[in-house]
């Protein structure tokens, strides 16, 4: 595996290999690799000849400057996970070299990036599509794959890619759950003991939305209550939101007649995790 | 010439043509061809191996209704002189093409776009660096050549390519001017042979303000007032406005020292034109 720092080394790389007719798949994360990661990993080792794997932690998508300085980082671990899982190269820039001085662009997809996440984290998906559009820019891959965890984060970066005609796909990869259904998530190193346990109560009040919602005709607002009530069992985990939405729209339905995304943001302590599930006879 | 309105169709002729090893020069356009149009292509024909021309009359770009519908067209006159002047692919993509149902996307050159004509013309240069971005990615060209006589959209459009890590190269074009002086424009056509006198006053001025600021050390004030003085004696001609800037950050400067951009913006009758000369001992 080689670690490559500078844009333009890695675009020589990369012109390279594809000039040699290799196709790239490309991995974009913030760090702290997990096996959420190295799904996307294999899948893009399944699909492509090369696998880029990037590592930068994107200011521009932190709305609170704690929460970008608690981010978990492990670079020499990251960089071990990566060459044990078949990265060919690894990127990771600094924050000068992907915002120099007078960095003044970006990218916004209205109206997906008000809702859910979007509504309580402001200018978080700016920053995302600012970012992804310059990685993609960048790696010029044949296949973008992204966690499906991050669901809404997947539907704004499919949007730009296509509104901006841009040339990559963009492969969603289902969400990895821990043995007790916790999506896996950098951010679960945050946890203590007590909050890993508790959390848990989160994809188990997703499982019964979709256990409730398998029939045709339910309505969002009876899921949303059922939700809203499992999770309270917890007094410690605080709902931010919970919405029943159209897949593609992420619109709000009021009921679930083909498939739906039940999408949901708690904080557990001071940690703050999302998580979402499909539900619906389609799903 | 072929001529396509196809994105797909465009992209495939393309692929093909740079697989051939053939180097693309790339010429956005909103139609109504005239000399200054020409300068570019023939810059592009000199550089490159096939050249392309769009044309597109982007409705994003337009803060005013009245003007998008005003805005001169002539598709066939068009075709006829693209093909004279040996343009390979015509792409005349419908806005359902450019912006179908959902589009959401939008990108924008902060700081830069907030001064001169974006100061008075609010969504203009998001509209332009979303198209040209749109394009850019889709003819994906070696060189892109934009005009001087729009000379804050090449400054907004080299930082956008940069910023975003976009892979082409943003080529200025020197200002096409009549014989007359009064720098070649779409809108032009849109002035009666009164105002089409009265509008040399614009160049005069400038070219007085260049003669002026020959020396280092001029103030920017005092080529202001000489500026607005001279087309004040056309009282049919009402600046919008008129600034010495930086040609890099677009802010403005005090005293001319090596390089400036004298930048005016002016109506003439009910039609807005705008101009620019570079001035100062640098220039």
């Amino acid at each position: 595996m080689r670690e490559i720092h500078a844009i333009t080394e890695l675009r020589d790389a990369l012109a390279k290999e594809r000039a040699a007719g290799q196709s790239v798949g490309f991995v974009p994360t913030m760090g702290a690799l997990h096996d959420g990661h190295l799904a996307l990993i294999a899948k893009a080792r399944e699909d492509c000849d090369l696998v880029v794997v990037s590592i930068f932690v994107n200011p521009a998508q932190f709305d609170r400057r704690t929460d970008l300085a608690s981010y978990p980082r492990d670079p020499e671990g990251d960089s071990r996970i990566a060459d044990d899982n078949g990265v060919d190269l690894l990127f990771c820039p600094s924050v000068e070299e992907m915002y120099p001085d007078h960095y003044y662009t970006y990218v916004f997809v209205e109206d997906l990036s008000a809702v859910l996440c979007g509504s309580v984290r402001p200018g978080h998906f700016r920053g995302v599509t600012t970012v992804v559009a310059k990685l993609l820019n960048i790696a010029r891959p044949d296949i973008a794959y992204f966690g499906e965890k991050d669901y809404q984060q997947l539907v704004i970066v499919k949007r730009m890619v296509a509104d901006l005609n841009m040339d990559a796909d963009i492969v969603g990869v289902p969400t990895v759950r821990d043995a007790d259904g916790l999506a896996i998530s950098s951010r679960n190193t945050l946890l203590n003991a007590t909050e890993r346990e508790d959390a848990t109560v989160i994809p188990r009040a997703l499982f019964m939305a979709r256990d409730m919602a398998g029939r045709r005709g339910v309505a969002a607002s009876r899921i949303m209550e059922r939700v809203r009530m499992a999770i309270g069992e917890e007094p410690r985990v605080r709902i931010e939101y919970l919405n029943v939405v159209d897949p593609q729209t992420l619109r709000d339905v009021r009921q679930v007649d083909d498939k739906a995304l039940v999408a949901v943001a708690a904080y557990v302590g001071e940690v703050r995790l999302i998580d979402n599930i499909m539900v619906g006879p389609g799903a």
